[in-house]
């Protein structure tokens, strides 16, 4: 559990690069949901996902089970 | 995780910004449960949102999937 | 999340609130539940609420999802 | 969220007077498992509860929902 | 909550026992599975299961609700 | 729980091996979810999975329920 945004770290970088290369991706959450689109940022304690609607979705990390890249 | 208010993170303000703009948003929480509405103030601990028909609901973070805009 | 029980907090001094006018409440936790009736202490673990009945829930926060009004 | 064991909290003082009443309880999971008994002991992370039958539950305490006396 | 492994706990040592006397237990995770077996080891994060079949599982402390003696 | 990612930690020093011996594995996940592969990397908050596929899986620690090695 990451309690300050260590930047260095694996995961956190790979998300900076999907957010460079405007990957696609889906995000599973632990209610179920899965959100698809685009991440335009990530802080501590959050992701914006922006779908394929344009609609912005600020997702809590505390609720991703994985992201996979989609497609 | 955030263990202190940390108001300059991204998504503190985000949210900040939503209250400021009285914003109808979506919360979608761990229960599956929905709440609409605005947001009237946020702390380390809750989010209170203000639904259509007046109702003031408490929202712990902890229990934050998501939130996004309305409509 | 708190670690610490700050009672300057908004949402403590809300729940604190509640306690003092003993308001009906409704409590959603993450199994599904929906404890209803007054809340008589809060700490930083739990909640006590005392049902119509005069039944007595010691409710762990980790499991609030939401606390909203009765009525 | 305790990180360590503070007894004078209500909430820990009321565990501890369930078990020297040796009071019937209702324990609610997260995972929707009731588990009915007296309390045996707890520590920072765990609480022992003997059911009807004899039988020794090791709660985990991050599971708990609520805590109701029985009956 | 345990952040550090300190064996000197009652539910740390129980554990410890049951590692030694290669006690037959069952372990209700969140998800709703149960893993019958003997506990191999324990660490701060996890607790290795050995089944009947021989089939080691790595349990996530993070998602057990509880564990109970088998049979 | 982990607040920083300890290498010596024989949980942490097992899914190195599982890495470094590319076993296949299935990780279950809060969710539900399944997801089975070989591991790539691990840090404090993921774990990069391959599965048959090819496809890459960064799950996040928090959802894990188990791993076991497949077959």
């Amino acid at each position: 559990m990451l309690t300050e945004f260590d930047t260095s770290l694996p995961s956190v970088r790979q998300v900076q690069n999907l957010i460079k290369e405007t990957s696609q991706v889906e995000v599973k959450l632990s209610t179920g949901d899965v959100i698809s689109g685009k991440i335009l940022w990530q802080d501590l304690q959050c992701m914006l996902v922006q779908d394929s609607s344009g609609q912005k979705v600020t997702i809590w990390k505390q609720a991703i089970a994985y992201i996979k890249p989609l497609g």
